[in-house]
Protein backbone atom coordinates (compact mmCIF):
# COMPACT_ATOMS: atom_id res chain seq x y z
CA UNK A 1 0.00 0.00 0.00
CA UNK A 2 1.82 3.08 -1.15
CA UNK A 3 1.30 6.32 0.35
CA UNK A 4 3.84 8.58 -1.48
CA UNK A 5 4.29 12.54 -0.26
CA UNK A 6 3.15 11.34 3.80
CA UNK A 7 6.47 11.48 4.67
CA UNK A 8 9.39 14.31 3.63
CA UNK A 9 12.47 12.32 2.48
CA UNK A 10 14.11 12.50 6.21
CA UNK A 11 11.24 11.09 7.65
CA UNK A 12 11.15 8.54 4.98
CA UNK A 13 14.80 7.60 5.44
CA UNK A 14 14.02 7.42 9.60
CA UNK A 15 11.26 5.68 9.12
CA UNK A 16 13.43 2.91 6.62
CA UNK A 17 16.35 2.64 8.31
CA UNK A 18 14.27 1.73 12.19
CA UNK A 19 12.60 -0.66 10.33
CA UNK A 20 16.04 -1.98 8.90
CA UNK A 21 17.30 -2.08 11.97
CA UNK A 22 14.33 -3.73 13.91
CA UNK A 23 14.01 -6.31 11.02
CA UNK A 24 17.69 -7.25 11.09
CA UNK A 25 17.86 -7.96 15.12
CA UNK A 26 14.55 -9.69 14.91
CA UNK A 27 15.23 -12.20 11.43
CA UNK A 28 18.91 -11.36 10.43
CA UNK A 29 21.11 -9.90 7.98
CA UNK A 30 19.25 -12.54 5.59
CA UNK A 31 15.84 -10.72 5.63
CA UNK A 32 17.16 -7.23 4.72
CA UNK A 33 15.22 -6.11 1.70
CA UNK A 34 13.51 -3.24 -0.30
CA UNK A 35 10.51 -5.67 -0.06
CA UNK A 36 10.31 -6.20 3.14
CA UNK A 37 11.34 -3.03 5.11
CA UNK A 38 8.89 -0.97 2.53
CA UNK A 39 5.92 -3.49 3.62
CA UNK A 40 7.27 -3.17 7.57
CA UNK A 41 6.43 0.67 7.03
CA UNK A 42 3.24 0.79 4.59
CA UNK A 43 5.22 1.88 1.21
CA UNK A 44 6.08 0.45 -2.28
CA UNK A 45 9.54 -1.28 -2.61
CA UNK A 46 9.78 1.26 -4.93
CA UNK A 47 9.52 4.20 -3.16
CA UNK A 48 12.33 3.42 -0.68
CA UNK A 49 14.99 4.03 -3.62
CA UNK A 50 15.15 7.62 -2.46
CA UNK A 51 16.36 5.78 0.93
CA UNK A 52 19.23 3.17 -0.09
CA UNK A 53 20.19 2.24 -3.79
CA UNK A 54 21.00 -1.58 -2.91
CA UNK A 55 21.67 -3.71 0.00
CA UNK A 56 25.46 -2.87 0.43
CA UNK A 57 24.44 1.63 0.41
CA UNK A 58 21.68 -0.12 2.79
CA UNK A 59 24.93 -1.88 5.26
CA UNK A 60 26.74 1.04 4.87
CA UNK A 61 23.89 3.55 6.28
CA UNK A 62 22.98 0.90 8.99
CA UNK A 63 26.83 0.76 9.81
CA UNK A 64 26.91 4.35 10.32
CA UNK A 65 23.68 4.60 12.19
CA UNK A 66 25.92 2.06 14.77
CA UNK A 67 29.13 3.70 14.70
CA UNK A 68 27.18 7.23 15.38
CA UNK A 69 25.39 5.23 18.65
CA UNK A 70 28.52 3.48 19.79
CA UNK A 71 30.60 7.03 19.35
CA UNK A 72 27.47 8.72 21.59
CA UNK A 73 28.06 5.85 24.26
CA UNK A 74 31.98 5.98 24.50
CA UNK A 75 31.68 10.35 24.58
CA UNK A 76 29.80 9.88 27.71
CA UNK A 77 32.60 8.70 29.33
CA UNK A 78 35.24 11.00 27.74
CA UNK A 79 35.85 13.24 30.74
CA UNK A 80 37.33 10.09 32.79
CA UNK A 81 40.93 10.00 33.46
CA UNK A 82 42.91 8.06 30.02
CA UNK A 83 43.39 4.63 31.58
CA UNK A 84 39.55 4.93 33.26
CA UNK A 85 38.33 5.93 29.76
CA UNK A 86 40.13 2.71 28.03
CA UNK A 87 38.34 0.47 30.25
CA UNK A 88 35.14 2.43 30.23
CA UNK A 89 35.51 2.42 26.49
CA UNK A 90 35.87 -2.05 26.24
CA UNK A 91 33.32 -2.44 28.59
CA UNK A 92 31.06 -0.23 26.52
CA UNK A 93 32.26 -1.50 23.29
CA UNK A 94 31.14 -5.24 25.01
CA UNK A 95 27.75 -3.84 26.22
CA UNK A 96 26.87 -2.55 22.62
CA UNK A 97 27.68 -6.03 21.56
CA UNK A 98 25.53 -7.58 23.66
CA UNK A 99 22.62 -4.92 23.30
CA UNK A 100 22.63 -4.62 19.63
CA UNK A 101 24.16 -8.41 18.54
CA UNK A 102 23.15 -8.29 15.12
CA UNK A 103 23.45 -4.39 14.14
CA UNK A 104 27.23 -4.99 15.71
CA UNK A 105 28.00 -8.07 13.83
CA UNK A 106 26.60 -6.31 10.51
CA UNK A 107 29.57 -3.89 11.07
CA UNK A 108 31.93 -6.51 10.31
CA UNK A 109 30.09 -8.76 8.38
CA UNK A 110 28.97 -6.89 5.45
CA UNK A 111 31.66 -6.88 2.71
CA UNK A 112 31.98 -4.32 0.07
CA UNK A 113 32.69 -5.21 -3.14
CA UNK A 114 35.67 -5.25 -5.16
CA UNK A 115 33.48 -2.99 -7.70
CA UNK A 116 32.45 -1.02 -5.07
CA UNK A 117 34.38 1.61 -2.58
CA UNK A 118 33.10 2.23 0.86
CA UNK A 119 31.77 5.68 1.01
CA UNK A 120 34.11 8.77 2.24
CA UNK A 121 31.60 9.25 4.85
CA UNK A 122 31.40 6.16 6.60
CA UNK A 123 35.52 5.31 6.75
CA UNK A 124 35.24 8.76 8.50
CA UNK A 125 33.08 7.86 10.87
CA UNK A 126 35.38 4.78 11.72
CA UNK A 127 37.87 6.49 11.80
CA UNK A 128 36.59 9.08 14.30
CA UNK A 129 35.81 5.67 16.44
CA UNK A 130 40.08 4.92 16.26
CA UNK A 131 40.71 8.32 17.74
CA UNK A 132 38.75 8.29 20.49
CA UNK A 133 40.54 5.52 21.07
CA UNK A 134 43.87 7.13 20.60
CA UNK A 135 43.34 10.30 22.34
CA UNK A 136 43.70 8.90 25.96
CA UNK A 137 46.75 6.62 24.94
CA UNK A 138 48.47 9.58 23.45
CA UNK A 139 47.29 10.77 27.29
CA UNK A 140 49.22 7.95 28.44
CA UNK A 141 52.44 8.09 26.45
CA UNK A 142 52.34 11.79 24.87
CA UNK A 143 55.71 11.40 23.17
CA UNK A 144 54.56 8.22 21.02
CA UNK A 145 54.82 8.89 17.62
CA UNK A 146 51.35 8.85 15.05
CA UNK A 147 51.83 5.10 13.78
CA UNK A 148 52.49 3.55 17.49
CA UNK A 149 49.48 5.07 18.71
CA UNK A 150 47.49 3.92 15.40
CA UNK A 151 49.28 0.47 16.03
CA UNK A 152 48.47 0.04 19.75
CA UNK A 153 44.72 1.76 19.14
CA UNK A 154 44.23 -0.89 16.99
CA UNK A 155 45.44 -4.00 18.89
CA UNK A 156 43.80 -2.71 22.06
CA UNK A 157 41.02 -3.08 19.83
CA UNK A 158 40.96 -6.23 18.40
CA UNK A 159 41.81 -7.98 21.38
CA UNK A 160 38.37 -6.52 23.57
CA UNK A 161 37.10 -7.51 19.75
CA UNK A 162 37.79 -10.86 20.71
CA UNK A 163 36.46 -11.21 23.61
CA UNK A 164 33.18 -9.64 22.92
CA UNK A 165 32.56 -11.86 19.70
CA UNK A 166 33.39 -14.97 22.14
CA UNK A 167 31.46 -14.05 25.35
CA UNK A 168 28.45 -13.43 22.34
CA UNK A 169 28.62 -16.85 20.99
CA UNK A 170 29.38 -18.15 24.87
CA UNK A 171 33.02 -19.42 24.08
CA UNK A 172 34.52 -18.23 26.59
CA UNK A 173 35.09 -21.55 28.28
CA UNK A 174 35.38 -20.62 31.90
CA UNK A 175 33.98 -22.27 34.26
CA UNK A 176 32.32 -19.11 36.48
CA UNK A 177 30.97 -16.15 35.01
CA UNK A 178 32.70 -13.92 37.56
CA UNK A 179 35.74 -14.99 36.14
CA UNK A 180 34.47 -14.10 32.66
CA UNK A 181 33.81 -10.61 34.28
CA UNK A 182 37.86 -10.09 35.18
CA UNK A 183 38.79 -10.78 31.30
CA UNK A 184 38.13 -7.54 30.28
CA UNK A 185 39.95 -5.19 32.60
CA UNK A 186 42.63 -7.33 33.53
CA UNK A 187 43.14 -7.77 29.48
CA UNK A 188 42.87 -3.42 29.24
CA UNK A 189 45.54 -3.45 32.43
CA UNK A 190 48.10 -5.82 31.05
CA UNK A 191 47.86 -4.76 27.93
CA UNK A 192 48.52 -1.08 29.05
CA UNK A 193 51.18 -1.76 31.42
CA UNK A 194 52.94 -3.82 29.35
CA UNK A 195 53.42 -0.87 26.29
CA UNK A 196 53.56 1.61 28.57
CA UNK A 197 57.17 -0.65 30.06
CA UNK A 198 58.51 -1.14 27.31
CA UNK A 199 58.52 2.16 25.99
CA UNK A 200 59.80 3.43 29.46
CA UNK A 201 62.94 0.75 28.76
CA UNK A 202 62.98 2.23 24.97
CA UNK A 203 63.92 5.16 26.35
CA UNK B 1 25.06 -44.91 -6.44
CA UNK B 2 25.04 -47.03 -3.15
CA UNK B 3 27.80 -49.27 -2.72
CA UNK B 4 27.46 -50.36 0.33
CA UNK B 5 30.18 -52.84 2.32
CA UNK B 6 32.94 -51.40 0.22
CA UNK B 7 34.52 -49.89 2.93
CA UNK B 8 34.74 -50.36 6.86
CA UNK B 9 32.89 -48.03 8.77
CA UNK B 10 36.17 -45.95 10.19
CA UNK B 11 36.98 -45.94 6.20
CA UNK B 12 33.49 -44.78 5.41
CA UNK B 13 33.57 -42.17 8.41
CA UNK B 14 36.77 -41.02 7.39
CA UNK B 15 35.83 -40.80 3.37
CA UNK B 16 32.59 -38.62 4.96
CA UNK B 17 34.25 -36.42 6.73
CA UNK B 18 37.06 -35.55 4.06
CA UNK B 19 34.22 -34.98 2.02
CA UNK B 20 32.39 -32.74 4.57
CA UNK B 21 35.46 -30.76 5.61
CA UNK B 22 35.85 -30.08 1.45
CA UNK B 23 32.34 -28.90 1.25
CA UNK B 24 32.65 -26.68 4.41
CA UNK B 25 35.77 -24.75 2.71
CA UNK B 26 34.06 -24.49 -0.84
CA UNK B 27 30.64 -23.73 0.03
CA UNK B 28 30.03 -22.88 3.67
CA UNK B 29 28.37 -24.20 6.82
CA UNK B 30 25.09 -24.41 4.80
CA UNK B 31 25.68 -26.74 2.25
CA UNK B 32 26.54 -29.56 4.97
CA UNK B 33 23.72 -32.04 4.83
CA UNK B 34 24.03 -35.88 4.74
CA UNK B 35 22.63 -35.71 1.16
CA UNK B 36 25.05 -33.76 0.06
CA UNK B 37 28.03 -35.03 1.53
CA UNK B 38 26.96 -38.83 0.63
CA UNK B 39 26.87 -37.55 -3.32
CA UNK B 40 30.25 -37.17 -2.57
CA UNK B 41 31.39 -39.69 -1.99
CA UNK B 42 29.00 -41.99 -4.10
CA UNK B 43 26.79 -43.43 -1.07
CA UNK B 44 23.48 -43.39 -0.09
CA UNK B 45 22.81 -40.92 2.43
CA UNK B 46 20.91 -43.26 4.75
CA UNK B 47 24.37 -45.31 4.63
CA UNK B 48 25.78 -42.45 6.27
CA UNK B 49 23.85 -42.67 9.73
CA UNK B 50 26.61 -44.55 10.99
CA UNK B 51 28.96 -41.90 10.70
CA UNK B 52 27.08 -38.92 12.05
CA UNK B 53 23.56 -39.32 13.61
CA UNK B 54 22.46 -35.55 12.83
CA UNK B 55 23.79 -31.81 11.94
CA UNK B 56 25.05 -31.40 15.33
CA UNK B 57 26.71 -34.54 15.53
CA UNK B 58 28.76 -33.84 12.33
CA UNK B 59 29.12 -30.35 13.39
CA UNK B 60 31.28 -31.91 16.62
CA UNK B 61 32.98 -34.18 14.47
CA UNK B 62 34.20 -31.59 12.47
CA UNK B 63 35.14 -29.70 15.29
CA UNK B 64 36.80 -32.40 17.06
CA UNK B 65 38.83 -32.49 13.57
CA UNK B 66 39.69 -29.04 13.55
CA UNK B 67 41.00 -29.40 17.37
CA UNK B 68 43.59 -32.58 16.77
CA UNK B 69 44.72 -30.69 13.56
CA UNK B 70 45.18 -27.56 15.48
CA UNK B 71 46.52 -29.21 18.56
CA UNK B 72 49.50 -30.97 16.17
CA UNK B 73 50.17 -27.55 14.82
CA UNK B 74 51.44 -26.21 18.43
CA UNK B 75 52.76 -29.66 19.52
CA UNK B 76 55.60 -28.70 16.77
CA UNK B 77 56.63 -26.08 18.83
CA UNK B 78 55.85 -27.31 22.43
CA UNK B 79 60.05 -27.11 22.32
CA UNK B 80 60.27 -23.41 22.49
CA UNK B 81 61.18 -21.17 25.27
CA UNK B 82 57.40 -20.28 27.41
CA UNK B 83 56.98 -17.42 25.94
CA UNK B 84 58.62 -17.93 22.42
CA UNK B 85 56.05 -20.84 22.67
CA UNK B 86 52.94 -18.81 23.20
CA UNK B 87 54.32 -16.44 20.44
CA UNK B 88 54.05 -19.13 18.12
CA UNK B 89 50.92 -20.51 19.09
CA UNK B 90 49.35 -17.23 18.35
CA UNK B 91 50.71 -16.87 14.82
CA UNK B 92 49.80 -20.91 14.41
CA UNK B 93 46.62 -19.65 15.50
CA UNK B 94 46.14 -17.55 13.00
CA UNK B 95 47.72 -19.36 9.97
CA UNK B 96 45.13 -22.03 10.91
CA UNK B 97 41.98 -19.35 10.36
CA UNK B 98 43.84 -18.41 7.30
CA UNK B 99 44.37 -21.89 5.96
CA UNK B 100 40.78 -23.10 6.72
CA UNK B 101 38.84 -20.24 7.19
CA UNK B 102 35.57 -22.20 7.53
CA UNK B 103 36.25 -24.85 9.54
CA UNK B 104 38.27 -22.50 11.96
CA UNK B 105 34.68 -20.40 12.00
CA UNK B 106 32.67 -23.69 12.49
CA UNK B 107 34.48 -23.98 15.70
CA UNK B 108 32.82 -20.93 17.08
CA UNK B 109 29.91 -20.53 15.12
CA UNK B 110 28.04 -23.58 15.44
CA UNK B 111 25.99 -23.53 18.69
CA UNK B 112 24.98 -27.41 20.26
CA UNK B 113 21.10 -26.69 21.44
CA UNK B 114 19.69 -26.43 25.07
CA UNK B 115 18.22 -29.35 24.47
CA UNK B 116 21.91 -31.20 23.83
CA UNK B 117 24.91 -31.77 25.34
CA UNK B 118 28.69 -31.16 23.76
CA UNK B 119 29.57 -34.67 23.76
CA UNK B 120 32.82 -35.47 25.89
CA UNK B 121 35.33 -36.14 23.86
CA UNK B 122 34.54 -32.88 22.39
CA UNK B 123 34.78 -30.96 25.71
CA UNK B 124 37.94 -32.56 25.84
CA UNK B 125 39.68 -31.71 23.54
CA UNK B 126 38.75 -28.01 24.07
CA UNK B 127 40.04 -28.13 27.37
CA UNK B 128 43.11 -30.10 26.12
CA UNK B 129 43.97 -26.49 23.95
CA UNK B 130 43.67 -24.64 26.43
CA UNK B 131 46.09 -26.57 28.65
CA UNK B 132 48.25 -26.26 25.67
CA UNK B 133 48.69 -22.80 26.30
CA UNK B 134 48.46 -23.42 30.18
CA UNK B 135 51.97 -25.18 30.70
CA UNK B 136 53.97 -21.95 28.83
CA UNK B 137 52.07 -19.50 31.56
CA UNK B 138 53.01 -21.85 34.45
CA UNK B 139 56.40 -21.73 33.53
CA UNK B 140 56.76 -17.72 33.42
CA UNK B 141 54.71 -17.62 36.48
CA UNK B 142 55.33 -20.69 38.74
CA UNK B 143 53.57 -19.91 42.01
CA UNK B 144 50.31 -18.32 40.28
CA UNK B 145 47.17 -20.18 41.04
CA UNK B 146 45.41 -22.90 38.97
CA UNK B 147 42.18 -19.86 38.73
CA UNK B 148 44.33 -17.70 37.68
CA UNK B 149 46.38 -19.50 34.96
CA UNK B 150 43.04 -20.54 33.50
CA UNK B 151 41.70 -17.03 33.59
CA UNK B 152 45.38 -15.87 31.56
CA UNK B 153 45.00 -18.40 29.26
CA UNK B 154 41.20 -17.57 27.80
CA UNK B 155 41.79 -14.12 28.30
CA UNK B 156 45.17 -14.32 26.38
CA UNK B 157 43.86 -16.75 23.87
CA UNK B 158 40.21 -14.45 23.50
CA UNK B 159 42.70 -11.80 23.01
CA UNK B 160 44.01 -13.25 19.81
CA UNK B 161 40.85 -14.42 18.44
CA UNK B 162 39.79 -10.84 18.00
CA UNK B 163 43.09 -10.33 15.96
CA UNK B 164 42.46 -13.65 13.80
CA UNK B 165 38.82 -12.68 13.42
CA UNK B 166 39.67 -9.21 11.83
CA UNK B 167 42.12 -9.92 9.82
CA UNK B 168 40.00 -12.44 8.24
CA UNK B 169 37.65 -9.93 7.55
CA UNK B 170 39.85 -7.35 6.16
CA UNK B 171 38.86 -5.17 9.28
CA UNK B 172 41.82 -4.30 10.88
CA UNK B 173 41.49 -0.72 9.97
CA UNK B 174 45.46 -0.33 9.31
CA UNK B 175 46.63 1.72 6.81
CA UNK B 176 50.30 -0.40 5.82
CA UNK B 177 50.02 -4.23 5.86
CA UNK B 178 53.56 -4.22 7.87
CA UNK B 179 51.67 -2.94 10.86
CA UNK B 180 49.31 -5.57 10.87
CA UNK B 181 52.26 -8.14 11.46
CA UNK B 182 53.64 -6.10 14.55
CA UNK B 183 49.60 -5.99 15.99
CA UNK B 184 49.93 -9.91 17.11
CA UNK B 185 53.87 -10.09 18.23
CA UNK B 186 53.60 -6.97 20.54
CA UNK B 187 49.98 -8.06 21.84
CA UNK B 188 51.35 -11.32 23.11
CA UNK B 189 54.44 -9.07 24.13
CA UNK B 190 52.50 -6.69 26.32
CA UNK B 191 50.09 -8.74 27.95
CA UNK B 192 52.39 -10.91 29.25
CA UNK B 193 54.78 -7.68 30.37
CA UNK B 194 51.86 -6.28 31.64
CA UNK B 195 50.66 -9.36 33.56
CA UNK B 196 54.18 -10.83 34.79
CA UNK B 197 54.77 -7.40 36.12
CA UNK B 198 51.15 -6.89 38.03
CA UNK B 199 52.34 -10.65 39.59
CA UNK B 200 55.94 -9.12 40.92
CA UNK B 201 53.79 -6.13 42.56
CA UNK B 202 51.52 -8.05 44.29
CA UNK B 203 54.24 -10.28 45.91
Amino acid sequence: MARPREHSTDELRELALTAAERLLEEQGSQALSARRIAAAIGYSAASLYSVFRNLDDLSWQLNARSLTKLHASLAEVADASPRARLHAYAQRYIDFARAYPRRWSLLFEHRTPDSLQVPEWLSASIERLFVQLEVPLRALAPDAGDGEIRLTARTLWGAVHGIAVLRQRDKLFLPADHQADRMLPTLVDHYLDGWLATRRVAQ
